[in-house]
């Protein structure tokens, strides 16, 4: 049964606030056991806990904001528009990605995939 | 090979702007031979040219406006949010969706699946 699309709504603002603010052990933790991350679509998946807790420590020491813009649910699985903006002093890289998940149960993420290209990373002054 | 990013985008808007206003002829011929949909997404995939046919015939005696708001795109692949206003006389049904789509060689759609549900689909006083 798919877990209720408030549960999944709620996974994926967990996601984009941790990913931004949080620490690589409270994005693991919204992951299910045997999840996988394409991330850019394209490139090769990440299938284990240490593939996938190498890519999301490289942000743990960043200065970052995140916002979800839309989140569209269809039974267990959810596309979500996103804003992760990084902070580098003078300039702000702003980045907006569409992430397409998959969900278990308890809505926790199954699989990722992120759509994006260098395109869609600007470099802009510190707002 | 990838297409090149706008070969997709050349597709994306093609495709948002014939959904909207165009033939079921026009839709199809963005389509490869052997192209699957998924609308929504956890939906029976639809696989046959007949199919489609049969998918997209609905919509060609509407009025609609379509908008394309924001395409990411991945090697041969996109994700994109999308506007579709059905108007009705006194009222216009408002949908928002996110597609992913794959493609072949020549931009021309491999597959597609549309993220939504009930909650996305809105209706209000004509604009």
């Amino acid at each position: 049964m798919a877990p209720a699309p408030d549960s999944i709504r709620s996974t994926v603002e967990n996601y984009v606030r941790s990913v931004a603010k949080g620490t690589t052990d409270e994005i693991l933790a919204l992951y299910a056991p045997g999840a996988t991350v394409e991330d850019p679509v394209g490139t090769p998946v990440r299938t284990t806990d240490e593939e996938l807790r190498e890519f999301y420590s490289v942000l743990e020491s960043l200065d970052q904001t995140g916002e979800v813009i839309t989140v569209k649910i269809a039974g267990n699985t959810a596309a979500f528009l996103f804003r992760l903006v990084t902070h580098l002093g003078e300039q702000d890289i702003v980045m907006e990605v569409i992430d397409v998940m998959t969900f278990d149960d308890d809505a926790r993420i199954t699989g990722m995939k992120a759509y994006w290209n260098q395109e869609d990373m600007q470099t802009v002054p510190a707002g």
